[in-house]
């Protein structure tokens, strides 16, 4: 059975493709599903996308803006966003440190093309 | 966009055939993936099970005995097990009370059905 320590997790800092700049991610990649702990730096927005996988945002700190189509959520710890497959949706961290927890189901490719990249 | 919040998600706290006595679970449920939520007693054992989902098992709090086939491991707050699809494992809480997010995918049956019995 593999085991995982976040602390033992290599975190992705540089802008990329699947990364925004001034956000963090570590991966583990199951089956069917992954999950990626993202931290992002205060007051810092991320541009629309959207991607195949559904995605469950588990807030852990801080307090983010979630823009879905057409509906705007603020969440903090203790909430949790589903963001439905193929919807398009943009975040924004408010004015503190945030770390949240992604599950996305299936695999998202573009970031397993990014784990490849980085040999992790 | 559904959001949650874990506060305002009832608590089942009733052994059924997919939760032991002993344990709480919260749901919520996706398309192809689900999160839950279980609390344990200290000191509780769960015989083995298997299920066709993957399991991630993401430590919140106290330590977790994990027999996984013929490997054993303990683990607590920011460790994970990946369980794949269709492997036995049992659990067992050590000294103190667990808390841990499980993620399965795709969808357990057993508990959608249990969910629909208690109108969740």
């Amino acid at each position: 059975m593999p085991t995982y320590s976040w602390h033992a997790i290599p975190k992705d800092v540089v802008p990329n493709s699947s990364l925004p700049a001034g956000m963090s991610r570590q991966s583990i990649v199951g089956e069917r599903s992954m999950l990626c702990m993202h931290e992002a730096f205060p007051n810092l927005k991320c541009k629309p996308h959207q991607h195949d996988a559904e995605q469950f945002s588990i807030m852990l700190q801080g307090r983010m803006r979630f823009v879905v189509g057409s509906e705007t959520f603020v969440l903090g710890p203790g909430e949790i966003a589903h963001i439905p497959s193929g919807v398009e949706h943009s975040i924004e961290s408010l004015d503190e440190y945030v770390l949240v927890l992604d599950v996305f189901a299936p695999l998202r490719p573009d970031i397993l093309a990014r784990l490849k990249e980085i040999g992790a």
